[in-house]
């Protein structure tokens, strides 16, 4: 931030947070990205004080903080904070985040900052010369970055643990200890506890959705965009995708905006439209497998108060499935790629991976080219069919994840945590192979364990899914009342 | 062409081609695609009688015509002929190849016939349904197709050996029976011969740019454009382009603009540029090594002619063309491409594929996932350094092949075979391996070895280079004169 001048009072800085923010009300834990903008552009709050609230979450001994950041930026963020309210810079209305806390997920490349990725086995890396594409994108659009949220070990699993940097635990049933998903299992928690407004975060198959729906708040994958993937780690470079978690859809499709857009052009985001009309297929058959009570009724409850408000729901099945299933089993797509990404690795420090990781590398290994070849191609032309299949819907709809999540000590052994990893994911990642936007709305009754509600779009229409999704979410809650 | 009228007069048909064509000059051999369209729209020749000459040449005993096409369209192509002729369909300016008789490499599918790629093991496939997209275009521009030519089986290697279909003699120094270049070589040979005004073909390699290059006419291989190859037998998924094989740059430029066009827009081609103040970048090191006498003398006479009409010429190196060769040494793109593509083949009926390419097949099963997934990711980086490297030239040069075609005789053993094969696509691949187009130019005196010319170009910037070429080739047909 060294084009902004220096704060004018020093001693503001070193001032408790409490000047700022405690007699005010908590906002960032029940407000949405769109309330506080217009409180800052109201003077009802400052941004200094949204981030000293922030900061007051993270750095809560009693709370989760420690285990949801890897980095905290204090003084960066208080700053940035101070000049943005000493310039009424959120004047500037294309600048969607201005004074809006947020974290990144340990996966972005910050200048200066060496990218672990959630795993020990970096740090010894050099630090990296620019920022990653998105977070410059967060920045120019007037975020106050503050904080790397912790992650999966190089972002493998959606369970959420983390045996080097600590796992948070989910909000829900916190004494429990429960997982809170993966691989972005900081952002989600750090949203989830009022930590930042929103954060950025990376979807393989589901890093963003699942951790979003176990946590009970909101994530978007958009449709895969290269552009996007600069200087942010890799998981496989076919699937890899960049989104929000935040509290709401709309507080996604604002991030979304701010993400994909670029500073020099006006921004705009999706608006609501009217659920009256909307055509929603309902995936039958695997994605409806297993499910957990809580899961089950909270889906059936939210299909019969979609329907009553004129949603028209069609039930169909995706055979489709059954043949990704069985590409996968034969090597699939980002087995071998995550092999070609950390291959030095394995060869010289295997000790420094989480060995249930180091195995999965290791089966990479022997995927062939061909096979892999095959698995691509077979990957065209199943999303051309599924494509055909689906066009007449507005999108389709299955529970984000199978189960609610479970306590941290029932995944202990590999087996059991290859297998609960796997069925978090299970759904989530069809619109990774699909490369669909996709998204998560949470859909549990306040107090109960949290399940979401996954709306998957069209290739592309990703603008078109949040709009879709910010009205069935608003739908959902006006039912609830 | 279930859509044109029948001809009036039945008994026109059945006519010796003598009626349409003995009276007239030789056209197809010694005109452009300019000035065929310009005489047939001035009445000085028939889209009948450039058919009739073209199947006068191809069915002549003493040719190469059954060496060289695979099928002959007689009846369609003298229907179509006989309809554009009756209604004066060349009155509409857009289409560009309106009345030209046009061959297209075995590579193509055509509705409701069996592609085979050169190869006998296909014989059993289905026939196709469709037109694939680059013949639909060329007979939208008005093209008259009149045969599949022959190639290399299943476009393996660029010497143009057929062992089942027959090896197409090349034109010069016929009676020593030299190579045609492969592995587009009855598409060379078709236009050397003046069986046709041009030919569609494909370029994974070099197999457009080498058998133009050993045959003496031009050739242009364009930027990697996947909706091309819908309908086109794959050789490599990454690496596969289709582009025109003709006389001269400026019918490469017609072709290619019918190509890439669509029939609901007009056609616009390039047109030639002055080469004075062309910034010309010489390629130095391993594109210069080994080059035969013929080759080496020509590309410096060339050079001295361009350099003498105002076209700067820089020396550079490329010491990424080391890197590129190391990464196929260690499996590259395509060999796990082809066996992918083959696989089943290999596995039920290996004593169809000729035992040369099968060899290469199955060294293609042993490249590991991950070392592909590098060497796509290697490829990129190296793209993007000689991109930069390479910004401030018009375009790149260096000769086409390093050697004139040898007699066939001295290819036969599999050694010998290979270590040629490679040596005629050596310069030739690059331009597959950046993603670029490049183009050959004819640059030996008449009635000596033929000798090519490449010119490289920036990606995507085909029509750039084809303005170039055409300057250049004009520019070298004056130095001659």
């Amino acid at each position: 931030m060294r084009h902004f001048s220096p704060p004018r009072n020093i001693h503001a800085r070193s001032c408790s947070f409490r000047k700022y923010y405690s007699e005010q009300p908590i906002v960032l834990h029940n407000k949405t990205i769109a309330e506080l903008s217009d409180n800052l552009r109201a003077g009802a709050v400052t941004a200094r004080q949204l981030v000293e609230e922030a900061l007051e979450r993270i750095d809560d001994p009693r709370g989760e903080g420690s285990r949801t950041f890897m980095t905290v930026w204090h003084d960066r963020a208080r700053d940035l904070a101070d000049h943005i309210d000493r310039h009424a810079v959120w004047r500037d209305e294309r600048l969607l985040l201005c004074g809006i806390p947020i974290s990144i997920k340990d996966a972005f490349d910050v200048a200066g900052e060496i990218t672990r990725a959630g795993s020990v086995a970096r740090h010894h890396e050099p630090t990296a010369k620019f920022d990653a594409e998105p977070v410059r994108r967060l920045r120019a659009a007037g975020a106050i970055l503050i904080g790397r949220t912790t992650m999966s070990e190089f972002a493998f699993s959606g369970i959420g643990l983390n045996r080097n940097y600590g796992t948070p635990s989910n909000p829900y049933d916190r004494h429990a200890g429960r997982i809170p998903g993966g691989s972005s299992s900081g952002s989600a928690v750090a949203v989830a506890d009022g930590m930042c407004a929103g954060s950025l975060a990376t979807d393989t198959g589901g890093s963003i959705r699942a951790p979003a729906a176990l946590c009970g708040i909101s994530g978007f994958k958009p449709t895969f965009s290269p552009a996007l993937l600069e200087g942010v780690f890799p998981r496989s470079y076919s699937l890899d995708t960049v989104g929000p978690i935040a509290k709401s859809v709309s507080c996604c499709a604002i991030l979304n905006a701010a993400m994909s857009g670029d500073d020099r052009i006006p921004i705009s985001y999706p608006r609501s439209k009217s659920v009256k009309g909307l055509h929603i297929g309902i995936v039958e058959g695997e994605p409806l497998e297993d499910l957990a009570l809580e899961v089950a009724r909270a889906y059936s409850v939210a299909l019969s108060q979609l329907s009553e408000q004129g949603v028209r729901l069609s039930h169909f099945s995706l055979p489709e499935i059954a043949e990704i299933r069985n590409i996968n089993a034969r090597g699939g797509i980002s087995p071998a790629e995550a092999f070609a990404i950390h291959r030095n690795l394995v060869a010289k420090s295997p000790e420094l991976i989480d060995p249930i990781f180091l195995a999965r590398l290791r089966k990479g290994a022997t995927v062939s080219a061909s096979d892999y070849v095959d698995a691509l191609r077979q990957r065209q032309t199943i999303t051309e069919v599924v494509c055909t299949k689906t066009h007449r819907f507005d999108a389709i709809i299955m529970p984000t994840c199978p189960v609610v999540a479970p306590p941290i000590a029932d995944v202990q052994t590999p087996e059991a945590f290859e297998a609960m990893s796997a069925l978090i994911l299970r759904n989530c990642n069809l619109a990774n192979f699909l490369d669909r936007p996709a998204l998560s709305i949470p859909i549990h009754l306040p107090g109960t364990a949290p399940v979401g509600l996954m709306l998957v779009g069209h290739n592309k229409c990703d603008r078109d899914l949040l709009s879709i999704g910010i009205a069935i979410q608003e739908a959902l809650i006006a039912a609830q009342l």
